[in-house]
């Protein structure tokens, strides 16, 4: 349990290491609180206890990291090195681990597998990654933004080459359109090929022939990559400062907390990968 | 390989024993013939061998079972004990193995857990077999022929008991309607839920909420139970001859086969489980 000074990344799917989903290995969906499905509880209570300006404020995904303090359940932190910088790791509490954990926990990637990750933000780039370190041999990268197709060049290769073999033993949608979850399934071979949705869309229903999965497709999903927020974060953090995990690369742009307006128009218009807030100016 | 004068069961996937998923251990997708998806191949050529009374006629699934005499290829066969009586371990050719794999193969049923089986023809009477072979502590029978629910009787229990704890460890659908997937899907538990489509389904598009993915559930699919045709069959027939595997019980209708027409009605109205067709009265 983390206590007072204790150096922490805020997580948006706790682990109260009690609950069913706590105790099991295959999980990491903690019944105290994941704030995205609509429910409020240890984590982020109706009962708010911040405030801004003498108005009651809730809590964004029960952490509310755009501000300087927050109160979050010790459930919901994770502990890590003290060692650590914090402006660099802040990014292991959402992206990275989810589009990396997405690879190596949800889909379990094979050494010598063919993978397409579809979406290239920082939560594709992380699957990228993650696939990598699993030892794909072929990894396509697919977006329709150019500009970050530079970014994951290292490891794709044109989509047809694998397509003509049937499919790609793994695919990851890190986008979040229900038509991309689609195509994802798609791209995956028949018999064992399996795939992952890793981008959130609450609007949209997912839909497929029911013979892609019938042929011995697995429609999956991950949620902050299947990590146990608490131990997931500290072994990637431990990763990070052992040189064995990219997240520097991710940083695109450096602002300060009153940007945080300018930080998200940059976001939705795929002008950065991630943008850290400062609370000081660097 | 089979030859002249053993006793054999048709399959509607073949076992090639030289593609690149026959020799997978994952999966039982044979690429040199499933004519359901539209190919037609080695199994079941367009210039087809059958006639009736000079005109040519293709083969249903490959395999022309409504018939005394078929043409096969010897990659669609399974050979059997010959001590087997033929007009029981037919059925092991279609629905108890689709039903009994998908539990066991497809869905991996574990020892305690709780599944949902919906629907109760054949198939789904043989996927809770599977269940209960596996060692499953609960298996809840979903149907809306009141008649149906009679035959799953000793494993069913009232959905609501287990509903209450989040959904059941594994479902699996027989039926072969999108809504029924759907369904089966989100009577799942959250976090490692596992549901498997068994019913057919090529008019439908299957549907659902990505969050249901996201929570940690999978989607599957189970064509044949996952069973490689000829060594499953083979096995099966084994498991019956041994009496661990019941076969029998699914014969409600015995009929000849001028009688076909008047089976498939029986069939259309739920009104049978099976009907073995004798090509002589018994
Ligand atoms: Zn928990
Ligand atoms: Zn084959």
């Amino acid at each position: 349990m983390a206590t007072a000074g204790d150096h922490v990344i805020p997580l948006f799917i706790s682990q109260c290491r009690e609950c069913r989903f706590c105790k099991s290995p295959k999980t990491n969906q903690c019944d105290k609180g994941w704030v995205n499905t609509g429910r409020h509880n240890a984590m982020a209570p109706l009962e708010s206890r911040l405030t801004c300006r003498g108005k009651k404020v809730l809590q964004f995904c029960g952490t509310s990291t755009f501000s300087e303090y927050t109160v979050v359940n010790q459930m919901a932190v994770a502990k890590i090195d003290p060692a650590a910088p914090l402006d660099k790791v802040c990014l292991i509490g959402c992206g990275i681990c989810t589009g990396y954990g997405a690879a190596v926990n949800t889909a379990k990637v094979e050494p010598d597998s063919t993978c397409a990750v579809f979406g290239l933000g920082a939560v594709g780039l992380a699957a990228v990654m993650g696939c990598k370190a699993a030892g794909a041999k072929m990894i396509i990268a697919v977006d329709i933004n150019p500009e970050k197709s530079e970014k994951a060049k290292d490891h794709s290769n044109p989509i047809s080459q694998v397509m003509f073999d049937g499919g790609v033993d793994f695919s990851l949608e890190c986008v979040g359109k229900a038509a991309v979850m689609r195509s994802a399934l798609e791209s995956c071979v028949k018999g064992w090929g399996v795939s992952v949705i890793v981008g959130l869309n609450v609007m949209e229903d997912i839909s497929a022939r029911p013979l892609m999965l019938i042929a011995g497709r697995t429609w999956k999903g991950s949620a902050f990559g299947g990590f146990k927020g608490k131990d997931g974060v500290a072994k990637m953090v431990e990763a990070y400062m052992d040189k064995k995990l990219k997240v520097d690369e991710f940083i695109t742009h450096n602002m300060t907390l009153d940007q945080v307006n300018d930080a998200i128009e940059l976001m939705k218009h795929g002008k950065c990968i991630r943008t850290v807030l400062n609370v000081s100016p660097k």
